[in-house]
């Protein structure tokens, strides 16, 4: 790897199941989650059906971004369907290899289950030329690490479960090494009287006059007793926490305060948080 | 609209929540199901943050795969960072012009609340030029829909009561007469004591022989008694309804033999379902 060109980074959720609808796309809200938090811009989500052209395709439209990483989860079963890796050998002109380290993993989950290693679970064990396997301590299909130049492409299963618990224990921890080394305030507030249209312009004042590293959202929560509710949130990021902290909660007041002066409002903190 | 070259649909959800992970994207899944049930193959489902050029990009390389239908949710509001509509006549190379019809609906909207038309609420009724506004019957920012050589491109709010309400209400009868004139038939079995990649080469070898208007998907589920667990969908379109039927339940029925031959399985039928 060449160094990393920026801190951006895309989410590939991969399986015609999700895309369909018939499940919710949680892996990609956790994936979101946990990127930000690590000080990474989550530029998009890209969820495909199986088909190794379509993500073969999307794959080198993602590379051409030049994120610093690239998560995909799905596709790394042993089914016809689970074609991610073929996929990301294909955008990137590489081999499918027998990996020792990925065969043994699924060798001894068989061996311990008293079963075959059939055509379809040793296929499991093929990675892109120079990927890395990533033990699964839950189910039996390894994920693949591939570093490229300037980025990083993390391939997981698709079962939130093993996703997860691979993410925790193997990725995260070498992900943060190569993340900026910010830290990320937030505050969650609840407003209860102003429109959201009324919001929008202090919200932009208030940003015009703030650094850049600040994310302000408004969301429109219905109504209470013909109230309007909003949830406001606030996110700083900074390399040094109490900066992050400080530059947050003076948002926030410079939002109240502008609040209090036009609308008879009820406001409630609902949370604050700092990675 | 010179007629859809294909009935293939894409969704795109916008919002820097729902690529942050703040937000659950149900609006994926909700609308993959609808179009997926109306005969759509859905492609892909991109989220993307609230930069109006990243958004404007995806929409013109979306456009490049001929899609019949777009529909892309969130970014409709009065805050400054609500921008589809400008990232659509960018990519389109289109005015964004005030449209009268969505101006009287902002317009009235704000009237029965005894509130004033700021310029963040006329922002609302900018619609790109050729644009129809879609009513919304539950909060503010009218909807769009927008026609285009073979494409339809529909716009609608991110809140997802209104997105739903939207849909169910006004988009889906008119894309129910463009969409293609079949019936989904769908199956889904749970089956406990066969591992996934015991049952991929069955599948593999019932989707052999099966017409291509079927789709299959395994879904490991963890184990019971320390029995594996999977659920298996089945789904067939067919411009007849019957037929619709008939192919799901005999390929359900083929894959439950081959099973019943090698296997001490217990299955269950979880649902059938016909659209």
């Amino acid at each position: 790897m060449q160094g990393l060109s920026s801190y951006d980074a895309w989410i590939l959720t991969l399986g015609t199941e999700v895309v369909q609808g018939r499940v919710i796309n949680t892996n990609a809200s956790y994936l979101g989650r946990r990127l930000t938090l690590l000080g990474f811009r989550v530029v998009g989500n890209v969820s495909l059906i199986d088909d190794v052209n379509i993500i073969a395709k999307y794959i080198t439209i993602i590379l051409d971004e030049k994120p610093s990483v690239i998560v995909t989860t799905g596709g790394l079963g042993p089914t016809y369907d689970d074609r991610t890796l073929e996929a990301i050998a294909k955008a990137l002109n590489k081999e499918l290899v027998l990996n020792s380290d990925a065969f043994n993993m699924v060798k001894k989950k068989y061996e311990t289950r008293n079963l075959p290693l059939t055509e379809e679970r040793i296929k499991m064990a093929y990675l892109p030329n120079g990927g890395i396997a990533i033990p699964n301590p839950i189910g039996t299909a390894p994920g693949c690490w591939l570093e490229i130049e300037n980025s990083i492409i993390v391939s997981l299963p698709g079962v939130p479960q093993e996703m997860e618990a691979m993410w925790e224990s193997w990725v995260e921890p070498r992900i943060r090494l190569i993340g900026p080394p910010v830290r990320v305030a937030e505050i969650l507030l609840k407003i209860i009287g102003v429109p959201e249209s009324s919001l929008a312009p202090i919200i932009k004042n208030v940003l015009k006059q703030s650094p850049s590293e600040v994310y302000i959202k408004s969301h429109p929560k219905g109504e209470e007793l013909g109230k309007p509710v909003i949830e406001l949130y606030i996110m700083s990021s900074n390399r040094d926490r109490e900066r992050a902290v400080e530059i947050a909660e003076n948002i926030a007041n410079r939002i109240l305060d502008s609040i209090r002066k036009g609308f008879e409002a009820s406001i409630e903190i609902l949370y604050r948080n700092i990675t």
